[in-house]
């Protein structure tokens, strides 16, 4: 980070007496930034292996630059396949829009080189497909993969999921999951690429359900059986460059989802709910007990333990903050809380322990694929009148096991 | 209320040169504990026209006659056709159980008689429509119908609806309806005829998304068009008199539902949702605002002024309870607040104002057959693979128009 | 409550083969609403011996009458000493404002009549200690007195109570008590008897420190020993009927005061603190456990288990609603919240209960003073530039003795 | 931060033309690890000058060497007198404990150096009258301080204070002000330094109700005047190395301050809140508004504005998360809350702009020693059994003036 100093820094992390791994990362809009200022902070933060912030690569040489200076990146290409090829890169985290996952990842993957991919895995199911069937060839050869679902790194979803795995709510018999945004409740806002559908594949649905849905299959440890969806485009054109253009994907979502267990989840979209921000909620009634989150408050889990007497319970307010709580200790003391952009920095950092012990990351490609088929299905359903479609034979979801590494 | 008293003491209310209307209430269980406490209790707040309690009816003549006393009612009787046929009964209260609601209403409003009916309004469709017919004949003759949807008559959903019909939330987009309990938590909950097809109807979905749906047809003054739907039973069997039993309805529904609008609103209820004890939460979210609103709260309404600079935007938790109020005038100063049983104090006291104004009262029994309308169309598309069912012909929701003396 | 009935009611509540308690109240304004309703209500929920609505008293023979028809009462009077001569009288109910408290209870006291008094006991220290005085001598003659601090008798500050007493917090180290309203907060509002210190005493002091203060003696058990206080008027003048008059009482007031276990509790009080209708808001600190509770959620109690393991502490939120919660039982189903005034229905149930029973109700006269001293303090105090008063020699509190009826 | 790259980095930060500037930072504990963050990331997000992080300075060389390697620090030292001489070190940022504030400070700014000191100012009034006097003889020869009260840089506080200033709140009545943690409810929590008053100065009351107290002249640009106090050590004796020693500090503090404009605050802070991890609570109470504010949920700012109608009037919860909102735009999309590291962020982005432009940073030392004084008469009434304090002659506060880089 300096132009001269007399004692030469170590390179992130700890190098274990290994070379230090080396990552590029292509991309550098939203999730670039928040994927950068991870990797800048994880080693400050955990005992992870050794690596360099080598190669940003993004297609405009100026912005390029500016965005590596800013972000901590030693240098900048344009061109990810050369980058891809290169022997002193390890690692490929790609930030570039869905339309293009599937071609770097596959590359990469057959390049040799580790994956960190950004949700959704892809903008269709069959990209989804072959991009999965990249990932476990690749894993044979000890290659490894992650598809980036941050929030199963939010500490207080990690202490749900341990709860839950503990059988602290018993039988969980369904859920609620919705999230809601309201960044389009403005119906003169303009149009962008996010709202057609050859570009986004899908609005709301893609973007955020599918955070929601992976939560379901996260928390749960199951699969989906079942689904029922719908969708809905309130606001059908928005001025454009050249006028009024169409709005082609949804602006809301509904579904239901039965899952193997004989739960049933209910998960709804929006991104005109007017006033909620950037509001995931998350709701687990189980037979025992319960648990209540909302990501505009993501240090907080709320739960509810029936085991108690009846006159003393109540939904508690956890504060997600103490060095009893997954990643926590790393952090701050008690009651100091952290951002949304740590979520990236414990994925990483679960990320490279996958990659050192050599443990395949979760979640993985199947992972992603699973949530893919999902939301295949919401659109398969709502087009069919929302009835049932199923998922049988093509099970979405896979049973969760804890990597070593996870959320200690 | 005393044996001896030197001033004869007024019937309760304003005579306004009438004789006071005699009232009889059939069924003292938990609704008629609930109605009692708004006829005892109502002229002491409003200013209503004068009425008696004049009569209790219930099956067991020791049961009824403790309850009269604890209750305030003058007189017993266990034979209710023997009590809607006398002269000096011109109301009848009926909190009898659903399955009763069909021959009693349709007998008291033949003979002449103003009937308040708890909801929902039949345990059938094909009750609910002839009792609607029998509504609509007695309406002509000036006798007057009410079912009883409470929740319209809490004050912070009275002043939800002002909010929206004063064009504060712009387009309303979507609504979320929730209507949560957990009495049915514990799998060894005792089966009752609240679980038997026979004598319940159906189970959350006729108990508890019949409020959660009326009032979307309320905040909204909107109809329904189009249903799609799902219930689960979680629990199949319960412990009865001769072991395990059947249960016959669901524990859980959820629908998704159109409206003429242009609307969408998602319903979803639950008898097993730990730690959430009688929570109907309501959020409408408008172009222009939103609402939340939480019947555990019910004090409270939350709302958004989405035209107010976006620096100072938030939800507002405002404290039903100013004199500016909807209904508040009447009671405590300001931050006293009031509990659930009054939402049938407002209510009666709307019906006596419409009975005394010639007005017909709202919600009607049209507006109780709109909601049974839609609970069918629950279950039909429930039992058809949750595929859409249009309700095109047979709208469910009537335009809202505000009888001048309601929430005023 | 009716004219003509076939089958004459009961005195309300339960005989016993005694003959009902007459029961006369004196006051019909705001306290006087507050405590008919009570009285209207508290048989129908609560097995009380019977009682009659006798005499309601007031100055303005028009508006009690008026006032007497609307909340029940049987008769009316003017004169409030020849109702205490009454023999059919057993019960005075003294809602008349605090200056005339002294003389009527002590009237009441010494003609043998159980009183009901509102807070605070009385205007000054040496009235408090004469009507503290006659208290003592009328219970030698089994003739029960009570101060109407209502706020006891809120579910969830009964259950707060038994918590503490249970040892859920261990050793209580400091208190959080404020009463904070803003019905000054406009400095145009118009003088009041209210703002003047001949009529009431004192301000936000008198009227809500009082209440405070209160329940850090009711929840702790606990005396206080020393106190420094401090006051304020920030709106010194405020349109009268002959233009600007002075405000002689205070707006806010702070206090700290030691206790003899050791805890100390802060106190703050405010009639203009915006936004804030009437939230009297308590917090416990314990060494194993605190509570949290807010009056204008006054169904709910905060509640940390800190003996619970770290990673699963938090507030819960208890909804005081089950039937396992003080006074609960008599009520609605979980989760059917109650309102303010019902502090008063449980007060009248705990104070006929202990004149069934012979047993001093609790809070006493003896509490009134307690509080009453601890008021003198902190305007003594903050006289005398918030310097510490020692109360010893005048113990302000008395040890908590659970009466065996309370809160059951 | 890489050993071998092909593209040499810039100095973190824009040069405009100028050297970087070269920072040493002394301390390595919590308050160094959260400095290094800040300085780490800051120029990834605002456009701050250049400068460089070279010199971690500690006493132990191998702690100092692994703590730099972890928080991006280029080299280290041990003895922070030679750093000061350096010619390359422009900024020296203590982090060192309270007791040896004075000598460093005064002689990093005797030396020419810009200094960023860790709150409080100093252990005693004598040295933070000297740490001023040094301050203001450098500002003379364009050296600049800073005194680190980190929460003037939360973006709800920020947000707070613009509001006041803009007059949303009209004039303020009073405050409460509270800042409540628990870390000391065990009553066998071990001895340490900060339970000494030799080595921490004060307890809870330097520690967190400095923090509080400036938050009351930083949010109403105002003085105090007079102060009354009590301080409290609830658990007298705690293990340390040799048996049980005396704490010799308060645990527990409670205090009045009456501020020139009239308004009071009330100031409560605890080491023993059970429960409360890390809550600054702020309550301001205006003729036209209110604020709330928590630390716990620092995303968030509570408002109340009383100019609107009574009827929809209620707190509002901004969630401080908008582009429009302090130190905002330059993070992520709305809803995306951010931790609270980030107040050192925008505290050293303010510093760094200030350097730049040569204006003196907000809060100088003089507003830290203005806090000092104030804490100091806290004891003094504290010590006289509350008694008023006055300070006049000693005003403790400035009035505010918005540096124009500040909050922007």
């Amino acid at each position: 980070m300096t132009t001269a100093h007399t004692t030469p820094l170590e390179p992130t992390g700890t190098t274990r007496g290994n070379a230090p791994l080396g990552v590029a990362m292509i991309g550098y809009a939203f999730m670039g930034k928040a994927h950068s200022n991870a990797w800048r902070n994880v080693a400050s933060y955990f005992d992870v292996p050794a690596f360099e912030q080598k190669v940003l690569v993004g297609r405009d040489p100026a912005g390029v630059a500016e965005a590596a200076t800013k972000y901590g990146w030693a240098e900048t290409a344009t061109d990810w396949r050369a980058v891809i090829d290169r022997d002193d890169i390890q690692i490929v985290d790609i930030c570039a829009p869905g339309w293009m996952h599937a071609e770097i990842a596959i590359a990469a993957l057959e390049a040799g080189k580790h994956v960190l991919l950004e949700k959704p895995l892809a903008n269709t199911l069959a990209e989804a497909e072959a991009m999965t069937a990249a990932a476990q060839a690749a894993r044979a050869q000890g290659v490894q993969s992650m598809v980036g679902f941050n929030y199963r790194r939010v500490p207080a979803l990690a202490l749900a999921k341990e709860l839950i795995a503990e059988g602290r709510l018993g039988t969980v018999r369904h859920v609620r999951a919705a999230y809601l945004q309201d960044w389009l409740a403005d119906e003169t806002a303009p149009m962008t690429w996010r709202l057609k559908k050859e570009t986004a594949g899908s609005g709301a649905l893609g973007d955020i359900a599918s955070h929601a849905i992976d939560q379901v299959l996260f928390l749960l440890g199951d699969q989906v059986t079942e689904v029922s969806g719908r969708t809905h485009t309130f606001t059908t054109h928005r001025p454009g460059a050249s006028g009024l253009e169409e709005v082609t994907v949804d602006d809301a979502a509904w579904a239901t989802l039965s899952l193997a267990s004989g739960a049933i989840a209910s998960v709804e979209v929006s991104r005109v709910a007017t006033g909620q921000k950037n509001s995931l909620k998350l709701e687990v009634y189980g037979e025992k007990g319960s648990l209540l989150f909302d990501l505009e408050n993501l240090n907080e889990l709320g739960f509810l333990d029936a085991t108690v007497p009846v006159r003393e319970q109540g939904f508690r307010r956890i504060l997600v903050n103490e060095p009893e709580h997954p990643y926590l200790e790393a952090w701050w003391p008690q009651g100091h809380i952290i951002g949304w952009e740590h979520t990236f920095t414990h994925e990483i950092r679960d990320f490279l322990l996958a990659i050192d012990s050599g443990t395949g990351p979760s979640p993985s490609f199947e992972d992603g694929l699973a949530v893919q088929r999902i939301l295949d299905a919401v659109e398969e359903s709502a087009a069919a009148k929302s009835s049932i479609v199923q998922l049988a034979g093509r099970l979405a979801g896979t049973p969760f096991k804890t990597a070593p590494s996870e959320g200690a």
